[in-house]
């Protein structure tokens, strides 16, 4: 095997463009100076863009989880009524983060691979009113499921005083965001994923409404208070020593995504992930999710009748292509195919390809070239749109 | 179109693994210090082992071209009678160096798409006792044919005196050299193909007949005089400012080298040519070359009912995947498919899968995923072996 090569195509970490890393590269500047200033008064106006929103994105040196965290300590405090929509792993990480905080957690559980269903949600807003903070996942990492955003946030603001929470971290940068006309009120998301980056910065931003809230929390809180940040952000600055690698290299991904142009960078990922579902439907291999719920950013694959595992191993031994497995209870029953960020229809056409092999080393029987074949019809179609 | 995607499959320069890339980046050291010298020391045994040689391996910074001169103004001296076996662009570029160091050239001319016939060049060697060098290209990248290397060195010793030089800078590293075994006395190649790196660097090697020639030889020349060379590296040394950051990366590309294995390097690229070859036959597009003067380094397709430049900027502007044009009289006649260095049986699929996309947006009727499977096809065959 060619040394050297690696094929990420999990559902992030994803892989970081070259000129990314090369601007990650750059010699380390002084984080209270004037560049860093300048870097950020360049940096924050887009990140604004990204988000679909006039109010300020803080980039914070952390991890998603992080970020999940710093929405939940932000947003409520103990003996607080919150609601969590869990439709996988990344919702359930939600629901632990709010029980360390000792908050008073109402779960909705959704099956994994489906999508919350907004009335399920309005109904039980209007029994339980005393709910302070409604959680829920834009994209769920674990099934692929795309969750639809724009009409919780209209449920839970027409059912409920509620503040609307939104996790965005496996697709925010690949998918539309809208912020402030959807009505979401904390929106979060890493850099690891379709922002291009290595993992260790994350990104937050809230509404009015969550401002008040905020402002207002009780709750002890330090390195994830959102106030400091906001406050330090009135003068380009950050409360703490900024990720300043991670910056240098997200002015770049914030270029490359203006250079696209944003609605091509979310075409794009529709694109992928037709081109990835056609392929599976014409190899007759069952997806997780239906054609509605998926996400754009990742597709979890069920298969019925060879060993997920198996398919791993043997993609990654002849290729060193790395696909995700199933997290949980879907452990060893499906897999995951990460296509965002820096990830085009090109690789999306050669992870199936290497599939269609690695199906047949582990003794399915398939059409070779078949997955190929109707991906390559989804793209011919899509851009004749 | 994903920004800072390129999909390089250009017959050289070629792609650089990122491991190489970061070697290079390392920080600057004195040219004439210890670090260098050890540098050195690391660099060429192994450089032999890629040649098949006991002799020196000499790396001169300069392009490939520089290595054709060095071959030439080393070789032989105004008014030596030479044969230039001429199958391509390179083999003229042989001879036009030749006649630039006022040679007395004698050429055999190929069909461009064919390979030499040693019995040709043994008739005229016969014919042409005062021959005193005979030069031929290894890989002839402009055509994408593999010269029988080996038969023809055997047929120059049989029928002449003359020294045997050859070009082998489109392929070594990525083909069997066996410069002792086959009796080549003069081996020349670039970096910037199978050897991975970016351009600026070139090896030769001399047997122990071709250095007594070179030793006598009143050819003036300063910089390429590879007798200067070979006295500097008795004591590990270079007698001008080597390429340090290329050397850097050389050292990287050779541990990649042998980390493989040498043998696994040349059966991956004899996998590439068939699958790339299968592809095209399966599309029932016209190859230049036959099975047997096919290339394991690149491929040249001789479309007869398409544009093959429309294809070019197709897909190009679709994927940015370049693909090389032909070069002199089949300008727009060939397209050539670069699939060398770090290039994967992975890379190959994906490129196939392209171009099948390419020939459906120029017009062309083809059975999409067709050629993917053909290629699919070999490497499960190959694999088998």
């Amino acid at each position: 095997m060619l040394k050297d090569q690696h094929i990420l195509r999990i559902p992030g970490p994803s892989p970081i463009p070259p000129s990314v890393q090369r601007a990650m590269n750059q010699t380390m500047i002084g984080h209270r100076g004037k560049e860093t200033k300048e870097l950020l008064e360049r940096i924050l106006p887009k990140l604004k863009s990204v988000f679909g929103t006039k109010q300020d994105v803080i980039p914070v040196a952390g991890s998603g989880t992080a970020g999940l965290e710093m929405a939940v300590s932000n947003a409520a405090h103990p003996g607080d009524d919150v609601l969590v929509i869990v439709s996988g792993a990344f919702g359930d990480r939600f629901a632990k983060i709010c029980e360390a905080f000792q908050l008073k957690l109402h779960r909705i559980d959704v099956e994994w691979g489906d999508t919350i269903d907004p009335q399920i949600v309005q109904a039980y807003l209007q029994e339980h009113p005393e709910i302070k903070v409604v959680f829920a996942t834009y994209c769920e990492t674990s099934t692929g499921v795309l969750n639809p955003v724009q009409l919780l946030a209209k449920t839970v603001h027409e059912s409920s005083n509620a503040l609307f929470v939104v996790d965005g971290v496996s697709c925010l940068g690949g998918v539309e965001a809208n912020m402030d006309e959807w009505g979401v009120d904390i929106y979060v998301t890493g850099s690891q994923k379709a922002f291009m980056l290595p993992a260790g910065l994350m990104f937050i931003a809230a509404s009015e409404r969550a401002w008040k809230v905020i402002e207002e929390n009780p709750q002890p809180r330090f390195y994830l208070d959102m106030r400091v940040y906001r406050k330090n952000l009135e003068k380009v600055s950050t409360p703490y020593t900024p990720a300043l690698s991670l910056l240098f290299g997200l002015e770049q991904v914030l270029n490359l995504l203006e250079e696209e142009g944003l609605d091509n960078v979310y075409r794009r990922h529709i694109v992928m992930r037709d081109m990835t579902r056609a392929a599976f439907k014409a190899l007759d291999i069952p997806l997780l999710t239906s054609e509605e719920d998926a996400s754009p950013t990742v597709t979890a694959v069920r298969p019925v009748d060879f060993d997920a595992e198996a398919l791993r191993s043997v993609v990654k031994e002849q290729f060193n292509l790395t696909l995700a497995g199933g997290q949980q209870h879907m452990k060893g029953s499906v897999f995951r195919i990460g296509h965002m960020g820096y990830c085009s229809p090109a690789d999306v056409l050669q992870t199936i390809s290497l599939i269609e092999i690695g199906l047949v080393k582990i003794g399915k029987e398939i059409p070779l070239g078949k997955g190929v074949q109707a991906a390559q019809e989804i793209y011919l179609q899509q851009e004749e749109k």
